[in-house]
C-alpha cells in the first residue's frame, strides 16, 4: 500500500488536541487525512485535508464519514459504535476495532474484561444506577470507602468520586456506575503500548503521573518513572498482557497503580494517543503520534526509547478566569533551555480546561524536574478579565 | 504582544517545503498564519489558516497580501522587493528586511557586501551579461578556470557552472553574472545563525555537507561536522560576523568552504530556514523552524544544541522517472531505529526534484553515518512508469 503523497485517505473521528498532534505526523508523511468533529473551532481544524463538522455519536454522520475514507481511527472513544460495526462489516479497516471500543467505553465491562483475562485490577462491583448502588450499601454488600465511577463518558476526573460516607453520594448523577475498592497507592504509572496490524509490538518507558489534587487532572508526567527497575519490568509485562488481551491495534495507554507493597493494578486504558505520552514529541526517538500512525497503517514501528529525560506539564485554565485566553509569562518559560510549549488552539479558557502542555527535556532528570516546577509556577492560563 | 491563540496574523511569502515545516511550528504555538504561493498544490497548502494563490514577484499581489497580516516573513528570496519596501515604509514589520533581501538576491551585490565588510570570501568579478564576461576573458582580465554564477534566481545548483575552457561557456544564459575564483576545498560547511528582533543571537553547530556530483544538490548533511574544533570555532565566528554585518533578523544560513589550508571562505547565505538545518527537527533541542518563528516574533531563542548526532539525506527524484511519485522501500528504512522520513507533498516526481528528506539520528555519529548510507542506498523516489 502506498500512503505517501497518494490518494489514500485516513479518517480521524474527533478533532481535539490529540487529532491536531496526529495531523503533525500525517503532514510530515503527506498522508491525506479527513477529520470529523462537532466543534468547527476545534484544534484539528487546520492541518487536515478535509474537515467535516458533525456529531460523533450520530449513526448517519459517522457512517457517511467512514464511506469517504480508506481507513478509520479515533482520537476520542465516545463515537457511534453501531456505525463503526457496519463500516467494519462492509470491509473498512478500523483501528482500534469497534469491539475494543465497546469494551472500553463502559468501565464496568472494561473491569470485567480484566478479571476475565487474569489482569490485576482493584476489586469492583457494577450497578445499573445510583439507586442500585444504594441498595447494595443498605444490604452491606458494598461498604465505604470506595471509588465511584460513572460507567460511561467519564473524562479527566469527571465521573470519578472517592466516597467515604453517604454525604459523598448526594450529588452523584443517576447513571450506570461502578464502585471500586479504594487502594492506597504510592505511584500512578502509565505505559503506552504500540501494536501494529501485523502484530509488531513496542512499549514506551514507564511514566509517572502526578495529579492536581482538586481538578483530578494530570499535572506532571515524568519519563522515565523514578521507580525500581523490577517494578518497571512488572508494569511493562502487565501492559503487554493487556494489549494482547484486547488484540489491540494502535496505541494503548495503560494506566496503573503501584500499591504500597509494589503490586501493579491496572486502572484503565485509553485506546489512542494519550496525555501521558505527550512528552514523546520532544523526548523520544519516535513520538506516540507518529507511532500511532505507523501501527494503524501497518508500517514498521519507530524506536520508543528516549533521547533525553522528559517531563510534561499540562496547561489548564486557571480557576476564576473565563474568556479569550492569555498565556501569561509564556515568554519567560520559553527562555529556559529545553522548554517547549504546545498551545492547542482553544481561544476560550475555562477553569481546568486543557489548553495546552509544556514539555521539558534535559539530559539530567533532576534538572528537568526542577525546571518543570519553575515552568508550572511561572506560566498562567488566564483571560483579560476575571 | 500576545501571539498565542490570538488575532495576530503572520504572513509567509512562499509555500514550499520550508513554509510547510514552518507551519508545523505555528500550529504547535497556535499562531495564525497566512501563506502566499503561486502553486495551489504546494506543500504549505495545508496547515495554514489561509492560503492565497498568487505570484510572489507581482507588486500588487505581494502588497495586498502584506496588508492582511501583522508581520511578514519569507521562505524564498525571490519576491517582489518594491512591495516589501512600501509595506515596511507603512509600518509593517518584515523579517528578513527587504534591504537584506535586496543585497542577497543579487550574488554580485552579496559578494561586494562581504568584501566591504571584511568577510573572507573567494575573489570575484561582476559582469552585466555573458558578453561582458567574454570581453574580460579576451582582455585577460579574467582567466580559466573560474566559477560562473548567475547573479539572480539561482537555486540548488541551477545557475552555477565551473568553467575550465571556452567550451563551458557555450550553453550559459545571457543574464547578469559573476565569475568566482575556483578555490580547492576540503569541506563545504554551513552554520545557521538565529538572531531575534532585539538582537539575541544563537548559532547551531557547524554542519558538513556532501553534494551529489551531478545534480549539485546536497546529498548528506552531517551534524556536527567532523572537523577540528579550531576550524569549527573560526567558522562560527565568521558566521556571526556575517549575521551582524547584515544586522539580520531571522535565520541566516551561512554556507562556507573550508580550504585545503583550513581557511574559511563564505560562499553564500540564505536568510531563512535552510536545507542544511533540517536535521534539527529530530536532533536539536529546538528546530530551526521553531527558532525562525522565535526570532521574528522577538521571543527568547530556543537551545540550538543537539540531543544526538543527526544526518540528513535529501530525497530527490531519480533520473529517468517523471509522474505520480512512489517512495520505493520507504517501509524498509522506517524499520531502522532513528530514521524519520519527511515527505514534502509533491505528487509529481521529476529528475532531481526535491521531494523530501530523511533524518537519521543516533547517539553515535559513526553508526548514524552508516545508517544514512543504508537509507540512501535503499529508498528510491520513482514513478510507476518511466
Amino acid at each position: 500500500m502506498n500512503y505517501f503523497s497518494s490518494d489514500f485517505k485516513l479518517g480521524i473521528l474527533g478533532g481535539g488536541q490529540l487529532g491536531k498532534m496526529l495531523l503533525t505526523e500525517t503532514r510530515k508523511f503527506d498522508i491525506q487525512t479527513l477529520v470529523l468533529e462537532p466543534n468547527e473551532e476545534a484544534p484539528a481544524r487546520y492541518g487536515c485535508n478535509g474537515f467535516f463538522k458533525g456529531a460523533l455519536l450520530d449513526f448517519d454522520t459517522v457512517y457517511e464519514f467512514g464511506n469517504m475514507v480508506d481507513l478509520l481511527t479515533i482520537e476520542i472513544e465516545n463515537v457511534n459504535l453501531d456505525a463503526l460495526d457496519k463500516l467494519e462489516e462492509e470491509g473498512l479497516p478500523i483501528y482500534p476495532s469497534p469491539k475494543t471500543l465497546r469494551l472500553i467505553q463502559n468501565k464496568g465491562r472494561q473491569k470485567d474484561f480484566y478479571v476475565a483475562n487474569g489482569i490485576p485490577t482493584s476489586a469492583h462491583q457494577r450497578f445499573v444506577d445510583i439507586f442500585d448502588l444504594r441498595k447494595s450499601l443498605e444490604k452491606d454488600e458494598l461498604n465505604f470507602p470506595f471509588v465511584w465511577k460513572s460507567a460511561q463518558f467519564g473524562y479527566d476526573g469527571n465521573g470519578v468520586k472517592i466516597c467515604r460516607s453517604a454525604l459523598d453520594l448526594v450529588k452523584l448523577p443517576e447513571v450506570e456506575c461502578i464502585a471500586e475498592q479504594l487502594v492506597p497507592f504510592k505511584n500512578e504509572l502509565a505505559i503506552i503500548v504500540a501494536r501494529s496490524v501485523s502484530g509488531e509490538v513496542k512499549t514506551y518507558p514507564v511514566v509517572e503521573m502526578e495529579f492536581h489534587p482538586e481538578a483530578n487532572q494530570v499535572e506532571y508526567v515524568v519519563c522515565p518513572a523514578r521507580i525500581d527497575e523490577k517494578v518497571a519490568k512488572k508494569a511493562t509485562e502487565i501492559a503487554l498482557k493487556v494489549s494482547q488481551a484486547f488484540n489491540h491495534v494502535g496505541l494503548l495507554a495503560v494506566e496503573m497503580f503501584q500499591t504500597e507493597d509494589d503490586e501493579i493494578l491496572v486502572n484503565e486504558v485509553a485506546p489512542r494517543p494519550h496525555n501521558s505520552g505527550h512528552y514523546s514529541i520532544e523526548a523520544s526517538y519516535t513520538s506516540q503520534f507518529e507511532n500511532h500512525i505507523r501501527t494503524i497503517l501497518d508500517l514498521p514501528l519507530g524506536n520508543t526509547d528516549s533521547k533525553v529525560a522528559g517531563i510534561m506539564v499540562n496547561l489548564v485554565g486557571e480557576e476564576g478566569y473565563s474568556g479569550q485566553v492569555i498565556y501569561e509569562n509564556i515568554e519567560k518559560i520559553m527562555a529556559i533551555d529545553g522548554v517547549t510549549p504546545h498551545i492547542y488552539g482553544k481561544r476560550e479558557t475555562r477553569p481546568f480546561r486543557k489548553m495546552g502542555h509544556v514539555t521539558i527535556v534535559n539530559e539530567d532528570m533532576t534538572e528537568a524536574r526542577r525546571i518543570a516546577e519553575e515552568v508550572k509556577n511561572s506560566i498562567r492560563v488566564i483571560s483579560e478579565v476575571k
